[in-house]
């Protein structure tokens, strides 16, 4: 049974391999009457889309989305939405002396373990390619709950290597290439990033995603609480190795008497839940991170086996990110779009009739 | 749409409140002619049963439970299963003065504004109680795995608050009342406990959880890996905030060279991964971490508001667990069972004709 | 993977054998704050519960349904819903001459082969004693419809054997063990009846459902259409056939000028396509009609092979009923409830913006 | 929540509206390794393309198929496989004048009412034409069910209007533009519809669909029982208005004695029952019938409303078949493919283990 379906109401079907002619996805439960054009969509692509500075892949791939189905007349109309992104610079030559041997820390051995045969061209169903369409789909999660219930999920990179942000602003992560907070940090990561690029290596990072304006009553427990589906999402990204929702691995040190988010009439006095509470949005930003693995395609010599099972060794020649983790902002804030449009809708199927006389708790006190 | 049901092929649907008459579940989908009775079960159940010690809530439930389906002459038979626990020793009046007023760091408040109402009597639906099931179901599934593949599911209480386990020594954990596999740390921790229930106040902790002998190819790539499978698991538990993979969020400054296992002939030289590549197990031994706040409910007043949004203060008086992560690893591993279970499932269905010529890469080296 | 569990959002998991100790299901997913007690549910149980004349099976069962979880203060509160019904009246010893050949007509042969075991007391799952608990959850989806949208479904006892009803009337459904809505009929058919018992023969039946007030736009095209999930669920039943919508197999000789259902501004002038357009409901009265097929469980000796593959011949002495067609409305009307519900929170889900200003066309023509 | 896919293990997504830019669909779950290429889907399509005789639409689609992912080196990969069929001969202006009114028998009412608004252009997400894709993904099951199994699914025209088919000459089907397996029968077929043409309007039929050598074992009771997931599927068909299996309506008049198929170590000795026990294949023939009625876009002038609620008249002059159950068998027949498919990989997830030791009775005996 594979597995390339996410979510129950709002639900996004990938297809596609890294080097096959076209990638994309079928979204089947948008709810009708959403505004929705390619120009919707094409943003976020370009945001995630290699090859926009030196400290990325050099794959140059417009990631030109179409849409097939689902829209008439500007709105979207409630049958399935198909989305098509065609590929057009694959290099699949750069490959061929990987399909022999397993690349350490790949999915090759995996993959041929499971299925009994691969397609190795640029790592095929494995590769962070198909990540494009979790961010297509996503934008039309983005959409709709930005303009009906004024959510807005934005995110940053929070550390590269040993690089943290101190500070968080905003508008600065949109104006450099890493998605960074921190204005003062950028000549420092442009400079790590080139060093650690001539020595062949790759390094890790930490990403930190926000959803503002959620309401409270998403999620349903037991088991599909809002944050589990959250960590199902975000460990679902290529190379993602950790996810933390609030204080995270933090309250393991942490009183009760300093972890529970004491409340006010004028709101909650702190947030090291993270927006949920008992599986449930509570109103609060939802706030989640994720830390990612250096990629394990580098052009340092690493100690393999073929398919022989022979000693071998692997130098890898394509065309890599030195850090996954810089492009992973808009695909983790794409994950908690698609977590938070599936929970809206079902969240509404079960409980449309639900009129709360209880107090709303604002996010927090004036 | 309620999210009680945990799995895709091997089905478990939870029901029953703290202080309703009985809680279960239904296990659909456990193959034919496996050995079971309620002989198989109770162990676990007795692991994580309440007031074993005087570190944990002193609520006394036997936990006894009752298969009412699905095993003929002691193996199933394909049917559902159903499993019943009755609830004894329930005191819904210690509750009633947060019938009112919505306990900071719980799911008073959300459970109120999702369902616009709520089963006060012992946190009713969001009582870590519900998770008796989980550990009656995962023992089924443990019983699965073990006597078929040979995989053993075990763990410990890593930390507690301050106090890391500088050594595992497996043995050990059964020996004293917190999962720790510090034999040296236990006086501490003992002390520790007693010195802080005293103050009325909680502690998180940090359980680890292990797989060993999995088989290689278990997951769905890409949406149902099996690391975001684990992690949505994991992330379902009550109080946790975090989980991690092998490496978790260590990955964030290490480079490629030194987080890719590299691989022999003798097998894999390192489990940075922790035993999956590409959302598919690769053979070695999974490694799963997750962090457990502490628990909201204590003794210390807290400052609050009550249905009506004034402002209130609350003091939890029944009887809770000062530190949930000590009975939280028989809970861990039974959500990892349930996980793996289902992943062995799922890969028959539709891998079931792979031979796989390639070859089985040890899990280390010897 | 088994199947035992029924609907996307009101979710129906059941469980249970003929002969065990009791059976059950699991209703996940009912919105909360519905008025629900046992007296909501056992009505429904009483209509289908054998014993009740000498023309169904001798079995005598309290079918006593007990809520363990979902419901407190008298109204559900979103949780799972446990229903219980303990079994009483299993004589295991009249089947023991079964175990080790297959009845003719029945499920013996294919569960054993689909799960290399069967639990042969009283067909075990196979039984239609299985069908208490999806009237106890029908009660639970009927109580729903018909307090909040009105839905009224109710069905009768059309043909059995030879007897065709030739009038409906509704008021006489309940005054005849038949549920015969043609009181001249019912002579007949207690005639019929005890001279068919005496054979020792059993016979088929044909039952029709009609729901009403069915508000427009339930149903999800392509595939999940709402005729689509109507035969599903009918031919989920133990003995079902054949299911039709509307005028059925009728429409195979009949030109479009007659089967399309003509429109005015004061209603449909017909109905032939019983309520369902595209596969959605069209707000006229939704008309379902079900084949039952004699029970195969008669005491005429047939021809049949034992376990080894040997000739034998079966006999069959415990107590069954000569027309399951009998006690099948009730059943047949639970389904059609659980179908509506599910699709009611599913077209929410999915369409709660939707405002049309379309016009409502009325069920008929004043 | 939309139902735009079809399966729990061999998931097929459809998406397209009939006069968009392409159909298509995703087929996940396909097992790894299955030798597949456009021209073992083609073949099927053009079975069902229209255009191909009078006697159907004269719509000129080439219905040419494209596979987008999921096979490499001609096998298939496990991957998800992504199929395209791009519109190429849409004339939408011929569907303007049916944007303001409800054609009686369509969908646009119920589309409309749903969704709020719909895509009216060639009857958007309703037409038929969306089967296209349901036949493309029922060619990959059957050419795994062919090869792997042995399992042959066909079907044919079993009745048009007033003629049935009185010998079934499966040579024969594929002889005339019908589907009819009696060759006597076709040039009446032929004069009937070259009348019915001329008149403006249509006529309904009945279809029959055959799946031999099909293993015991298949179905997943006590909801998903195989004849339910088959008239789930049927009835998802466009027009389908009734499914029957085996006898289907014929066992409301007939005794247990005589609708029971006995069993001699040399076969089963009738097949009422089609082919299905329990809910569970038992070996025999799988033998289903279907009822679809005559579409109701015809010529002929018929009453109805416009948006605004008020009386109109509608006559359809877009390409139309006059008989849509001619062109029904290949889709029913791909239908049933998918229904087995999907039930193969079922079994095998949950009964990989079972070697049952009881005997294999044959289909019929000798």
């Amino acid at each position: 049974m594979s597995g390339n379906t996410y979510g129950r109401l709002f639900c996004v079907t990938s297809f596609g391999e890294s080097h096959g002619p076209a990638i994309g996805c079928v979204i089947d439960g948008c709810p009708p009457g959403l505004a929705l054009s390619e120009a919707d969509i094409q943003p976020d692509l370009d945001r995630r889309r290699p090859g926009t500075s030196r400290h990325t892949t050099q794959r140059r791939e417009d990631d030109r989305v179409r849409i097939l189905s689902g829209v008439f007349e500007g709105l979207t109309t409630g049958a399935p939405i198909g989305l098509l992104i065609e590929n057009t610079d694959a290099r699949s030559q750069d490959y061929k002396k990987i399909a022999e041997v397993f690349r350490p820390g790949h999915a090759d051995y995996t993959y041929q373990q499971k299925y009994g045969r691969r397609d190795h061209r640029g790592g095929g169903r494995s590769s962070a390619r198909e990540t494009a369409t979790r961010v297509a789909a996503g934008a039309v999660a983005r959409a709709y709950l930005r303009s009906r219930l004024g959510i807005v999920v934005r995110g940053y990179l929070a550390q590269l290597g040993p690089y943290r942000a101190d500070t968080i602003d905003w508008d600065a992560v949109a104006e450099n290439p890493f998605f960074c907070p921190d204005r003062a940090l950028v000549p420092e990561l442009e400079a790590y990033m080139d060093a650690l690029r001539r020595t062949g290596d790759s390094i890790g990072a930490l990403v930190t995603v926000v959803a503002e304006n959620v309401p409270p009553g998403l999620g349903e427990p037991v088991f599909d609480r809002l944050d589990a589906d959250i960590a199902h999402a975000m460990m679902s990204i290529n190379a993602v190795k950790g996810v933390e929702i609030g204080d995270g691995f933090a309250v393991v040190t942490a009183r009760g008497s300093e972890s529970r988010d004491e409340i006010t009439p004028e709101g909650f006095l702190a947030n090291h839940a993270g927006g949920i509470l008992g599986g449930i949005s509570s109103g609060q930003d939802i706030v989640v991170r994720l830390a990612l693995k250096a990629t394990a395609s580098i052009r340092i010599p690493g100690r393999t086996v073929d398919r022989q099972g022979m000693a071998a060794e692997v130098v890898t020649t394509g065309r890599h990110d030195p850090c996954v983790g810089i492009r992973a902002t808009p695909i983790a804030e794409a994950m908690l779009c698609l977590v938070l449009m599936d929970h809206v809708l079902r969240h509404r199927g079960q409980n449309a009739e639900v009129t709360c006389p209880t107090p709303r708790i604002p996010a927090r006190p004036d």
